[in-house]
């Protein structure tokens, strides 16, 4: 079933032409998918050859679009590209910023954006680490902007992380989400700005023991991944850590785990990790494990396997969550 | 395709009569899965009810077992029950134990069971936290024991962690494995005993920074689940935590990652995270949140719909592997 009409939700955001700054690889993908729901897309960057790796990054994209549905034949017809950033904005419904990770960069970016945008254009960061209080310092209403953080690559994996500030209205945030659900996405909101948002955060999490687990040499990388890919993967892309040991309490929930798993056992792990760091040595382990084990293989096939495969996931749960709602 | 006949590796392994020492959740597990591979099963359990608990667990696993192309259908005509723990052992290939959690009571039973198993009998320990050797320390050969410890359901997750002590022969070892493969397990083993061994110390280390995260009120639990669900469980069912750095290196690999994401952001990340411990105040909002959003439904019926879940994606990857393969 190909998607080629605009959803009810995105229609309700009033969307219809979409800026992207910065036509790097996440904005691209952002790209793809904008106008694999039927959006015009305007791409602003400097580069003078953007236009070809814009346009290479949308057909790698389309394998994965064509994979959960979307019709992916005309992709490219409402893409244009526009070096100036004022004309870029002038007319958008919604501005995507992929621009550098540079605080002084956004702030400037954004006063300029703010001066060239139609007033209730709604304005969007893709920032992984700059979050909007720090980007909107030099703009006349601040609160206009919001972080929408796309889990990588963005054309395919559901999650959106928004994060507004304090000074962002519950409307607008509203209007936000609106957007992303109507272009496919799971859009959830933060209450509070923290460094990494919640994804990033978890990932950093589990990897310092990825690398301590490593580094002591109890597995090696193949199989610590293997491990993940066979287990915890699996389970966490059905349930959540939190409904995972709710069901693994058993008939008493979560205040079975808490009493009997969390405050014996897993206080106990906590306790027996130890420190990690990008050193020398260790960074150099990292680099000399991914080549034995992964670099037989080039960075595109790997990727494009990952795809597939996550594809086949979200087809999965799609089809499970529709026999469910049946 | 239904499997009905003993695998290659199953069939390498030699084992053919299987024991299970306590017929819990985990025992009943095992159970139906080496019921379904063709093995003849005993469960020993001095509970005068266990008949009647292991056949509902076995009941309950064949919907999962079905799913993933086992034939079901006569599921438990080679299950039998034994109280006696020398009868239950005394012509078994093969002992996997699943009893309580106890250091005194384990090495007290694979006293017992090495007295009166056969000698080339493999002896596998399903416990999550209590390490080959704490439990060997009265066996005449100590090194005949092995953790064979399992991710949670069994019967349907593939991760089995196989933790060897440093008194096991490499072939004895590589024969479990051959037998964990043989019934369709994915066995990795471990260089060295740690604490929780790997998947769970993972488990213990993202969830300590989702319970920070919900403390501090930077998302609901449901949110947070939400969040993981539709991003790093994905991407953690496809790749392990190695490999997906590996490719957000990007053409640069692990040596990118390390360099420009690593020693920036994520060692940065790292410093920003916050103690939190299984205190009452954070137990009570644990539990009232997990009621809040998941009281809704019986743990039955959310266990069912992760297992259908978990069988959808496993069934998915499979098929994906298949068509590289071919």
């Amino acid at each position: 079933m190909k998607k080629v009409t605009v959803s009810k939700e995105l229609r309700a955001s009033g969307v219809n032409r979409v800026t992207i700054i910065g036509g790097g690889v996440i904005g691209a993908s952002w790209a793809a998918l904008f106008l694999a729901n039927g959006l015009s897309v305007t791409v602003n960057d400097p580069d003078p050859n953007i236009a070809e790796k814009v346009n290479a990054v949308i057909q790698g994209a389309s394998i994965a679009l064509s994979g959960l549905g979307y019709d992916v034949d005309q992709l490219t017809t409402q893409l244009s590209i526009e070096r100036d950033l004022v004309t870029a904005v002038s007319s958008a419904d919604l501005i995507q910023e992929c621009g550098p990770e540079r605080a002084e960069f956004k702030a400037d970016l954004w006063r300029r954006i703010e001066q060239a945008a139609p007033s209730g254009a709604l304005l969007l960061s893709s920032s992984s680490s700059i979050p909007a209080s720090v980007q909107n310092v030099s703009m006349t209403e601040p609160g206009r902007l919001v972080i929408g953080h796309p889990f990588n690559p963005p054309h395919l994996m559901p999650l959106v992380e928004v994060v507004p500030t304090d000074k962002s209205n519950a409307s607008m945030v509203a209007r936000v989400i609106t957007f992303y659900r109507g272009v496919g996405k799971v859009a959830l909101e933060l209450k509070k700005e923290i460094p990494g948002f919640v994804a990033n955060r978890l990932q950093a999490a589990i990897f310092r023991e990825c690398m301590y687990l490593v580094r002591e040499e109890v597995v090696s990388m193949r199989d610590l991944d293997d491990i993940v890919t066979n287990s915890l993967g699996v389970r966490w892309a059905t349930n959540g850590p939190f409904l995972s040991f709710h069901l693994g309490g058993g008939e008493g929930g979560m205040a079975h785990f808490v009493e009997h798993l969390g405050k014996g056992g897993m206080a106990k792990l906590w306790a027996t990790f130890g420190e990690v760091s990008f050193d020398e040595a260790t960074c150099q382990m990292l680099i000399e494990q991914a080549n034995e084990f992964y670099g037989g293989n080039s960075i595109d096939a790997l990727a494009g396997d990952r795809d597939s495969k996550e594809v086949a996931i979200l087809n999965a749960l799609s089809a499970v969550n529709a026999l469910v709602k049946a």
